[in-house]
């Protein structure tokens, strides 16, 4: 049996996001999750990443199967996207294995793109294994922030791989069963030569605490507000918005819900049965005229300050029917993910400037995380007792702490491996080593266009920083001359008042720049006159470097 | 006496930065700080933000001179472009009064800009008191992450004003004194009519740590570190340059410093004598060669992650001198400025990648902030038992806890004021309220224009979002009709390769909708014309909104 095993991360390492795991065995290859990730401050105006499938696209007859291991965006999100790359030699596209509600949440988005029919969608339950070929696939019950999370067993000819996904070990969650510790236990004892674990958090010393806490605090917040309580979360965290629910009713409130992905979701987790309420929260906002403000509750979106959701609209009072007022509590029952910092202090600034009250997770208990800190990852390791460990899903550094973390618990250095995206480990039943690297870099999504290329976005960049400037020559064909004035155009560069005299001089500066040569030689020297001039010119009177467009009209 | 005291903050309540409080009384007027403010995201292009100074401007006969609290630029950046507008009816510039080390930093910025010898800067001693017209100003002492920073007491015919400026509460800090509780109190003790604190921090419980933590911290790492510390912080903490060379020495390490500003403010606090060191440290970084690393110490920028700061570009691999290895130890001594969190996360990663162990607040003890914590503004309430309380520099959410915590401690909610920028306080003998409101918009700095309107903002962004496209079409004068085929050219719109036969059909679409008319109906129906349809098919075919510029030569 001379095969080796080769793991690779396509993706959600060295970033938080776009999580995607490749494993090969001679002829057969799994993918797990297909994540997508928001685009990053300097990513300007692409809608979404996803990670690029080239290395399985050119293996395609070997792809078994895709593994999601639960139903967020940053597991589920590429499907779409890299589906249509992924056609197999039969023209079929390859069956995608998921548990109950990640199954409803995957069905919901090929739905969208109109892939739904072409799609192999196939449920599974928590439990339950699957042949890939050489590869055996088992789903185990973990906890996350949203249910029927699964970790992944997988056997192999050459030892198990046991995937964790995304987790965290509350003994007291609020909606389905705690991780199966005992499951993972015996899949230790079993034998496991390759763990991968969640790293998210490896950052935070300590526990999670449990869901549990928040319930407490949100039936606080109902009991004692003295008006109506708006509560913005994760649409995605189904067992939040049941203790919202929860809370609620105990506390004699009525629950209405707004923000279209939150009214997707409830609807969705309502019919599964996944959501259960006394009365019907899909209600009309309508219904609630006439309600004493302490017997509302509002579920809605916008807690990390997406600009076009719910919450945020309300806080702009640009929201069709919720005007928030004084007496309201608004609770953002979620944490910050990073890079959103401002976008959710602008928000709780707005809301607080027309008079709500607002609490948060920095001041009050309405939020716990979704992934395991430091001792979590410890006992992880310590039932598991893998041979090899790769320390999956985070940014650069957790994966370091999550590493030193491993060393700290008897893995050894050399069979402990930091990856990122695109690097290729090979086990055997030897051992384990990086041989590799395959292309593993982010696929850029703007509108109907999947992959943007590095040029478009550098222009980008310039247009933003200082705008744009048109100057447009009219040249006789037969002398190559100047005829008339340039005519000057600029966007995003200057305001109007100074822009006429400046743009009037600009015109000065072309035409001396191309009166120098007694014919302008070609194109090419025709832009790198009016482009260098202008340029130059520019700066010198404004300290600015907009975007030069030379073009020449030949009459 | 018929006069009231008018309370017009025109920065730095609402956000963080740019700090201005302006106090008119009759016919004399004062200023505290000038400070500017880093842009926000969607501010694209624009360097920096400054105050409004136009209340001031239009009552220049009054201004009887600026106060400043210490020497950060939130409170002193704004000078030298406010000071051009602040020119009195006699053609000179209002004096400017400061501590020692303040009066050293904004030399150098006047002197960067030239002004220098036209401004009137006047150094004071803490505990002195200045006239101006019906106002006297007297420095008081208090502890932040600066030296030399003061509060001030402003005493006015209808009553004193106590302005607390930046401050925390450490007895024990690394240099200077602490605050001076005592004066504070027998502040408190004459009567204060309205007590302007500090609201920076009013969301964190209980109080800030002394410096004197972050020290040990810092002992702890010279020590134990096998090889190189290099440790970044902001080049105007002083006292933390100050631990750091103390903490270096006393472990058997050389210290050098890399970084323009870093090396500005330790060369000026050397000569001024805020610090203090057994060897130069200005020595050439050349020095270091020969020397073991364990007895290496680096001092430099990029705490906050700033592209161009010597960390990052030692992280990017793009130093000139230092190249990060394994074993080097690199300290973030500083904790993230909202908005900055994914800059320093990257830096830290990079860091990482190319072996170096890195250490920052979240998880070392290597920083404490500069601002006081809510038990601490409970005791500066307590002390000056003031009758009237406005909440200073913060966000929106921080000046109303700040608020809160005055009302619990006994300040009546009627004589507390959340302010914003431009609200005009009035205060007499008998009462204080909020009478209207003055301009306080954002200034934007950009290049050499102050002032930059928010057309040139929103064109930005959009070209920022999906590019530009540019449309000219050549007109016959006489006929009123295009000749020829139009020239169509974009610039981060879409990638070069399926740029060219989408160019070539929006040819078609311009000469389609320029073709009903037999003659096209001036320029505005051009333009209509084409940026409708251009803008149509392209949003048809690639789901983007590029700017579309259309643009007619007639010949």
């Amino acid at each position: 049996m001379p095969d080796k095993l080769r793991v690779i991360p396509l993706g959600g390492l060295g970033e938080i996001g776009k999580n995607m795991m490749v494993f090969e065995l001679g002829e057969d290859l799994i993918i797990v999750d297909a994540g997508l990730m928001f685009p990053e401050e300097e990513m300007l105006g692409v809608d979404l990443v996803i990670p690029d499938v080239s290395y399985v696209a050119e293996r395609i007859g070997k792809l078994r199967g895709i593994l999601i291991t639960h139903g967020h965006e940053d597991h589920t999100g590429a499907l779409p996207y890299v589906l249509p790359q992924l056609q197999l030699p039969n023209g079929k596209l390859p069956p995608i294995y998921c548990t109950r509600l990640t199954h409803g949440l995957i069905s919901v988005k090929l739905q969208e793109h109109k892939l739904a029919k072409r799609a192999d969608l196939r449920m599974v339950q928590m439990g339950d294994t699957v042949r890939l070929g050489k590869f055996s696939a088992e789903f185990v019950r973990v906890t996350h922030s949203i249910p029927d999370s699964a970790g992944i067993m997988i056997r192999t000819p050459l030892g198990n791989v046991f995937h964790t996904g995304d987790f965290k070990l509350d003994h007291t969650p609020i909606m389905g069963e705690p991780t199966d510790l005992l499951r993972i236990a015996e899949l230790g004892r079993e034998g496991v030569v390759l763990l991968l674990s969640d790293s998210t958090y490896a950052e935070t010393p300590g526990y999670t605490p449990s869901e549990y806490v928040v319930g407490d605090a949100l039936d606080q917040i109902m009991a004692h507000s003295p008006g109506r309580v708006i509560i913005a979360t994760f649409a995605s965290l189904i067992s939040r918005v049941q203790q919202i629910i929860d809370a609620s009713y105990a506390n004699g409130r009525h629950v209405f819900v707004t923000g279209r992905s939150m009214l997707d979701n409830a609807k969705m987790a309502l019919k599964q049965k996944y959501l259960d309420s006394p009365e019907d929260i899909l209600a009309p906002l309508e219904k609630m005229r006439g309600l004493p403000p302490e017997q509302i509750t509002i579920i809605t979106t916008g807690a990390q300050g997406e600009p076009t959701s719910a919450l945020v609209r309300m806080a702009n009072r640009d929201h069709r029917h919720i005007e928030i007022q004084e007496g309201d509590t608004v609770v953002l029952s979620s944490s910050a993910i990073p890079g959103n910092e401002l976008l959710i202090n602008r928000t709780i600034d707005n809301l607080y400037r027309l008079g709500a009250r607002v609490l948060y997770s920095r001041i009050a208990n309405v939020h716990v995380r979704g992934h395991a800190a430091q001792e979590e990852l410890k006992l992880m390791l310590s039932l598991v007792q893998p041979k090899h460990f790769v320390p999956v899903h985070g940014e650069y550094r957790h994966l370091i702490m999550h590493a030193g973390l491993a060393r700290a618990m008897g893995v050894e250095e050399e069979k402990t491996f930091v990856l990122e995206d695109g690097d290729i480990l090979e086990i055997d039943r030897k051992e384990a080593k990086v041989v590799g690297r395959v292309p593993a870099d982010y696929v850029y999504v703007d509108g109907l266009a999947v992959g943007v290329d590095r040029v478009v976005l550098r222009d980008r960049r310039h247009l933003a920083t200082d705008g744009v400037i048109v100057a447009i020559v009219t040249i006789d064909k037969h002398t190559g001359k100047p005829i008339g004035r340039p005519d000057v155009v600029s966007r995003g560069f200057i305001e109007a008042e100074m822009s006429d005299s400046l743009m009037e001089r600009a015109g000065d500066v072309i035409l001396e720049s191309l009166g120098g040569a007694a014919h302008v030689a070609g194109r090419g020297d025709f832009n790198t006159r009016v482009h260098d001039s202008l340029s130059r010119f520019l700066y010198d009177e404004t300290r600015r470097r907009p975007m030069v467009l030379p073009l020449s009209v030949e009459v």
